[in-house]
């Protein structure tokens, strides 16, 4: 008898590809020691949370003892969070915030399953520069949507304009840029920003509806040599930012993220009600109580040190893989790079990879086939110990 | 233009009476002070979570200071948190549990809804008995399914089990039972429970697919004089249960939740793989990292404390009605009444509580027309000033 639903068997069987990797390097690290394999296949950041997150629990240790203390909340989170969290946005997005314009959502993954569950007719297409976070495609299937993958640019990764202006139809909904890049490191420029919310808005003017920019940045502080992240939110008033504490403050596990809205959209209060609404029918509720007095307490202080970490990493894999003769894009953010797999074919020569014990995501897991991904959120030595293992591989 | 779906704005407006009605408390108690209105409407535990849950603050404070120590981890949930949450469980629910069976959630609400995704093919229809916890129509229906309501039986709110078996149809995938029932605080007997798992597995077996017997169970530590909760695992292999440690530890805003699956169910391990991969793919990605610490730091520590404090509040608040010749059932368990609207129109009487200065939540809200809630998760005092408000209010 089916336990499950059909759809839900397909993709079961289509994640068993990911799964099985996963397990084939764990069986790799049983058989050859921990210390023999290099895993770069994880985008786990490895660095431990803000010291001010630690002191923040010794508060909580005395808050917990009041009745009601880690009860419900508000939908969208403590007011006292979000008056926090919009203060500290609306510098980062040269936009003026209140606690109007924010949500706080279970993650930016919950943040963007609410705003999906809001907006989208069902049949309605939301668009995607591949390569791209392949969860995407759930959390638009989930609400009836449809993803639709752009390519980008080739020579860059950057945003291909006049692919995304003629992949727009009357079902477009939305399009979901995320910069810096996760796989390829891709940061936009603000001047391919400025031309994506202008050929958006004459999509929404043509079709009646707005087409939402929606900016998923996670990896925001990680931009490496200067390179700025350009602000969305002044670029549109359909514009829309989603993001998380998973990265910049090692919070991923408490589940912390959220949703900004434009204070220039006409409408806003109906959007944002629709999103208080979806997180809590979707079983979100509120973002987790713990996760906001941690969040208060990371805001604001200084990811310059992580910066510096990630950056040596980069110019050590970027070395390793040069001197071995990868052809890659040194990555202005993120910490991923995304090289050319030799061959051609990036599943085989992930099985490659994996004879020399390195662990890494073939390019095709995030629409971008022929490419390989490679997480530098790893300690220094692992990078060091995996220039044999590149040499040899690229070799045959 | 449409900032949201046609579905939303449908959704929001519908949402907007019991807003209203919160709105209209809180304007009473500005007008008239905190003190004097006695607000009855809301299902928040006022007790403070145990002391072990303070004592594990402490013990994350340093151990936050660990790289990764808030970071992802299984989409279910640590190894370590299953383990101990399967031990508990299986004495609970008197089955053989391991942490196969187990999968934790952002509370019973992403249980629910990450059941539900797994589940329901498109149209498929999900029993509640009325009346019911109205989220229940929007977790069916965020996944494609239906929510299909069956009266309860009329003397006791216990289920009827002719009504259920008479509503099962080719679609039915699911009857979600909710006991201690919120809101009207029946408890259901080991007797109906087993014939309510005959008469699906009847169906199951007439329509060659599980119908699942969900039991949402979150009021489990609150029945009174004595009354047992039975076990609802040993019952069928199609057998669910569904908690969190929202009511019993106070835990509610950590989101800390689960779902249990009987270790005779065929084809468990696809299950199972469906609900871990709707964990990740809905956005909860894996239970909120500190809830889970939380969790185990609570789990099994003693809940007597609470159900003396809730007994004595039920039975203040019984005398209090009872002499005011309101017509009720005494609650076998949570900390709901549920009791008759004098005159039968529940939106006009708990009008008419208003005006009294109670706030009620008319049973109207929760497909029980006719009669109104009361949580008494409310200190003594509030119960206590009651008195006569809910005397004059019956006066008319």
């Amino acid at each position: 008898m089916n336990v499950v639903s059909a759809q839900m068997a397909e993709n079961i069987a289509g994640g068993s590809m990911i799964r099985r990797m996963f397990e084939a390097g764990n069986e790799l690290k049983k058989k050859f020691g921990e210390e023999a394999v290099c895993d770069f296949s994880l985008g786990n950041p490895d660095l431990a949370p803000p010291p001010e997150v630690s002191g923040e629990f010794r508060l909580l240790e005395s808050r917990s003892r009041e009745p009601g203390s880690l009860g419900y909340m508000s939908n969208g989170g403590f007011s006292w969070a979000l008056d926090k969290l919009a203060a500290w946005l609306g510098r980062q997005q040269k936009t003026e915030l209140t606690r109007q314009e924010v949500m706080l959502s279970c993650g930016a993954a919950g943040a963007l399953n609410s705003f999906f569950h809001t907006v989208l007719e069902p049949g309605d297409e939301v668009l995607a520069i591949a390569p791209y976070f392949v969860e995407y495609g759930f959390y638009a299937a989930n609400h009836g949507g449809i993803l639709k993958t752009v390519p980008c640019r080739k020579n860059d990764f950057g945003p291909d304009i006049e692919a995304v202006a003629s992949a727009i139809s009357p079902r477009t909904r939305a399009l979901i840029v995320n910069s810096p890049n996760n796989p390829s490191g891709a940061v936009y420029s603000a001047e391919d920003l400025r031309r994506l919310a202008e050929v958006l808005d004459a999509g929404s003017r043509r079709h009646g509806r707005p087409i939402y920019l929606v900016a998923d940045e996670p990896y925001r502080f990680l931009a490496y040599d200067g390179c700025e992240v350009p602000p969305v939110l002044p670029l549109s008033p359909h514009a829309v930012v989603v993001s998380s504490f998973s990265k910049n403050y090692g919070l991923a596990g408490e589940r912390v993220g959220y949703i900004a809205i434009s204070p220039l959209l006409e409408g806003r209060e109906t959007l944002m009600a629709g999103l208080v609404l979806s997180n809590r029918t979707l079983g979100y509720v509120n973002p987790p109580v713990v996760g906001q007095y941690l969040m208060a307490a990371a805001l604001g202080t200084s990811t310059d040190d992580a910066l510096a970490i990630y950056a040596r990493r980069r110019d050590m894999l970027a070395e390793i893989l040069d001197e071995a003769g990868y052809e890659f894009m040194l990555p202005k953010g993120t910490f991923y790079f995304f090289p050319k797999a030799p061959g051609g074919d990036d599943l085989a020569f992930v099985e490659r990879l994996k004879e020399h014990l390195i662990l890494a995501v073939p390019g095709s897991g995030f629409g971008g086939p022929g490419y390989f991904r490679l997480s530098f959120a790893v300690p220094d030595a692992v990078i060091a110990r995996s220039r044999e293992g590149f040499a040899r591989a690229i070799r045959g």
